[in-house]
């Protein structure tokens, strides 16, 4: 069967183990003390929009923990070798990937249910929108798991182009039908929900593209550099996806408290 | 004697013991940041709720904590094999399902007293409810684990058999009994008895029926199959019952709190 | 020399560890989230009693972390065997007695104090009686120490026999002169005295007794029955003492709150 | 050349050993638990007294930090040996005193400067008094590091000697000029002065005693003996002059706010 | 090819090793407890200067995190010898430089967003001037990296120039363009703007000196002596820098809440 690169790859650099336990050691940080920010920053906004920072701080929490999981994993399967320049050869221990689709499928609704609660339509138009993106979110992360952890190029295409499918499907409904419920919000609204919109494109549209890395092939894709570009795409978007969007969640609910209530 | 699954059986493929690791990680992330999220938004209920959301947050904080045990008995139980594709073999630790065990002795009962508390009846009809409920939980539990540490199809179905009749006085108490003073409440009382009364048994039914996997013999339910489909019961049944069913607890009290103190 | 059931015992069953082991693991779990939910719990009461529940986490709190110390030194002392079944051997390193006397030795005063608070005597009078019950607490837990240490019969009756005298001290200050104070106390303080009063007798009873059992001798307690006994008394006692008193504390604590400030 | 009790004594009996080790688990315990009931109890005192209890609470928990470090570095020094009743002899790991002095060097300019807060006299005498205090504090501390760490007895006595210069000059400070200004006091801070003056000496003379028990020699204090006696009294005095000193600052500015906002 | 003192230089002597692994463990409790102790004091500061007090904290927690793990890694890194007075001789884990950088990369900025908001700039011009100062504190540490991990000279001087552009660039906007806004700014701002310029660059232009001393080369910088001096130059600067000045910003915070609300 054509072959991928593998989940488990047989050896890592010293170089490439340096990058990926760096850029894990830095999402771990990120992640940790945006969500320990918010969580102390919380009196700062006004009641209203506590749930919407709490929630925040939750994602970036849940995700701190699962990084903590990937590092420390991360050394248990790539283990030092003879000098500190040999590369690092896989153990018995595999490199879990189910921590990532464990994350994901907690913290993707949640960012889901935080981004239309940020939007404040209505209490009815809100389930109703949620009804539609909580599940193609579920059904996304679970359509991805099984190409994630084959070593093979077709079944990893097959999983990912299903996966795909409720992708796409989500962002119709935050771009198509929240295009036509844009009209109706008062114009800070609209200036935010654009934003984010495109934030949550940019950065989501980064793990499908993460994923295929290792099927590109070649010396370099099909090695460790699929390995390594695959974890540093996964990682940067997480850090953007959940601190970052987190943060600009946060400066929102503290402008209009700051507005409403001066 | 005729042979259940054993408790400890005698070792798990490498695809199985990803399963079983993934849904406790799973798992302790769900109940530790259900038990976070609770307390860290404890403020946003009024005073008089207040006391359920902190007993739902402590549920879910004593699960997590026995969760983090049985996780880490776990991998002392299957360490790693020769490659990452070897099967788990069992060590010399034994898996301990006394964690579980001194958990609900925990946690049951003060599901109970949330439930009880949420309901709102009088103080002495509380009072009279709880005498009933705690002491037939302790007794479930405490019948059941004999039976949960006995790798003989007999002993298990003799105590699991005792243990059910606290259980169905339970439900007994919870419908016959309620629906009586059901009678007596307002109208949003009664739609969150009865949803809260039927998510209890179709959740805490889950138990029971988990208990029973290991004993249906045969190939697969009699090896790792049970073992496996075991754990994902009870595992996948306590974050309903404790993290989801908290998280409902902490909506019906912030709903309440806006419309008494708007 | 008439030998008693040693400290450290050669060696303890798969199922007698597996009891202690849980037990301890019950008192963590009970312990630090009694201390846990008590700290959240702070504000539910009025300012003049949140000493006394500050002061009944702290208690379990410090009783969390020497169960915590005690739970892995057992884990250090008796490592598992050759399988499963096999019996766990004691290791070079000793079971630690010292960690429960470190802790009576910080608890007891509290309690003490504690419960002197809760009485609502005037500051003088509160002090001359914690002058008399918080040395003889101290000469209590110090005298037990090297009775407790020792692998001899004569030697642990001797001290036990010194620790009683405080002992019976402390609960002749408790009974006959509380007393006459509860005269002159309104009728539901004089209530709560009787209870906590009789609480702490029948509770701290059991500390003496447990600590007698390895004396008895024969097959039974001279051996492994006596260990399993001594800590599942201890154990017992200190989740009862501590973790149910606090919470007992706690609701009079927000009665009163109700009471004095509707 | 004259030697004194090594730092790194070769062997500790197994009775030596486990006093030490039930002395610096007494003074985590301590230490942590006085710092986490005074972050507790912040809110019980009035505003302008919540910084001195804060950082009473900050130096308990410095303090609780380097006894945890030296707690486990304790036991690498002094690994267990063959049985139970072996002596345990040292490792290749140094038993480090550099964490006392790190811990002395940050927590005692932070105890003066809240003893001085609590002495509430202006600001101009305050910075003038701590100007003082703090620089010679810090050379007190320097200039004893390299008498702690030498095996000999001469540049234990000279650097020891040294460091009493400054120490002196504290005492000088805290009682000549003190006392002038004592004059100028209310009736009450008067009292307090005294009291707190009088425990500094007390429980600060302990520590230059402590560090002379390894030079008396002989086969007592030359030996193991020396060992225990300079640990125990490190850490009783550290016990008390953190803890306990905190708790009586916390006890002052509870009276205080009582007094002044009632 | 001119060889400068190795990053991991083969072996560090005893007292060396004592020397940094004792500084780590200051920085640690320096930032670790400044952090606390300015989140436990958020309240003490008017509501306003809340966000500078708790960007602060994060400040230092991020950093005591990167602490904590240098100094994991210098442990692993640098095992201890035979004896206690053997050298430690490199294992084969490199000592990881990469976590100061991560952790520059993340507290450079915040550092340079608090000092902006403390000079309370309008709205715009805070923009504006944070526009140019974080990407060029971006640049500084990325382009510092590559120069800090090679082992030759050249290279390390090349990088280190490069660096050294946008490092002169913020100086200069923090000199000569914040000198301009000087001018408009009330009396005890302006010292204040004098006073924290000074600061930062008396203490970050510890850094780049720092960064040079492995190549100073001859026996002493060459070898040990370098990298002690420089661990010693970066965690000393760090305490200052993050700690020192957090508590300086704190100072501030509350003395203007003092003056504005008394
Ligand atoms: C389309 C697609 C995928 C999409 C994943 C996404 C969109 C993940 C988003 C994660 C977030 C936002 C996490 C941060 O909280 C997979 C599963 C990689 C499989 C390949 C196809
Ligand atoms: C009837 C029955 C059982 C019931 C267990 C139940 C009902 C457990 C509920 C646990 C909960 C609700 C935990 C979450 O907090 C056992 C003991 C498996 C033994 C077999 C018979
Ligand atoms: C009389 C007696 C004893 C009494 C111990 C007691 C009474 C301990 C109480 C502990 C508590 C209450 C802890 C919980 O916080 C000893 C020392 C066993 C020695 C034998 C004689
Ligand atoms: C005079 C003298 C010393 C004094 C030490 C003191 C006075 C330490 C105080 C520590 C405190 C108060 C810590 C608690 O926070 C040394 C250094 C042992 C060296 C010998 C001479
Ligand atoms: C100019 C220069 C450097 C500057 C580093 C600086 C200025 C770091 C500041 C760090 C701070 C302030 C951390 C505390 O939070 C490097 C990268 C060493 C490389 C050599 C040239
Ligand atoms: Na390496
Ligand atoms: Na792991
Ligand atoms: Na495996
Ligand atoms: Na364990
Ligand atoms: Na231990
Ligand atoms: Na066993
Ligand atoms: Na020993
Ligand atoms: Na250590
Ligand atoms: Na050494
Ligand atoms: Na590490």
């Amino acid at each position: 069967m054509v072959q991928a690169a593998a989940v488990n790859i047989p050896s890592l650099s010293a170089g490439n183990f340096a990058t990926v336990y760096n850029l894990f050691s830095l999402a771990i940080a990120c992640l940790l003390f945006t969500s320990l920010y918010l969580v102390v920053s919380q009196r700062q906004v006004a009641k209203q929009y506590r749930n919407a920072v709490i929630v925040s701080a939750t994602v970036c929490a849940i995700a701190a923990y699962h990084y903590f999981r990937i590092f420390n994993n991360f050394e248990d399967s790539y283990p030092p070798g003879q000098t500190i320049d040999s590369a690092h050869q896989l153990s018995n221990i595999e490199f879990n990937e189910g921590y990532r689709y464990v994350d994901w499928f907690l913290t993707v609704p949640l960012l889901l249910l935080e981004t239309v609660a940020v939007l404040a339509l209505g209490r009815a138009a809100s389930k109703k929108l949620l009804f539609k993106l909580i599940p193609a979110s579920a059904l996304m992360i679970a359509l991805g798991y099984p190409g994630e952890i084959t070593n093979e190029v077709v079944p990893r295409l097959v999983w990912g182009t299903l996966s795909t499918i409720p992708f796409l499907y989500l962002l119709y409904v935050l771009f198509v039908e929240l295009s036509k419920s844009l009209e109706r919000q008062p114009e800070e609204v609209k200036h935010t929900i654009k934003m984010l919109r495109i934030a949550l494109v940019g950065l989501w549209g980064v793990y499908p593209i993460a994923y295929l890395f290792p099927i590109l092939g070649g010396d370099f894709f099909g090695g460790e550099g699929g390995f390594v570009l695959k974890q540093a795409g996964y990682s940067i978007a997480d850090i953007l996806a959940k601190a970052a969007y987190g943060l600009a969640i946060y400066k929102v609910a503290r402008v209009k408290s700051r507005l409403e209530d001066p």
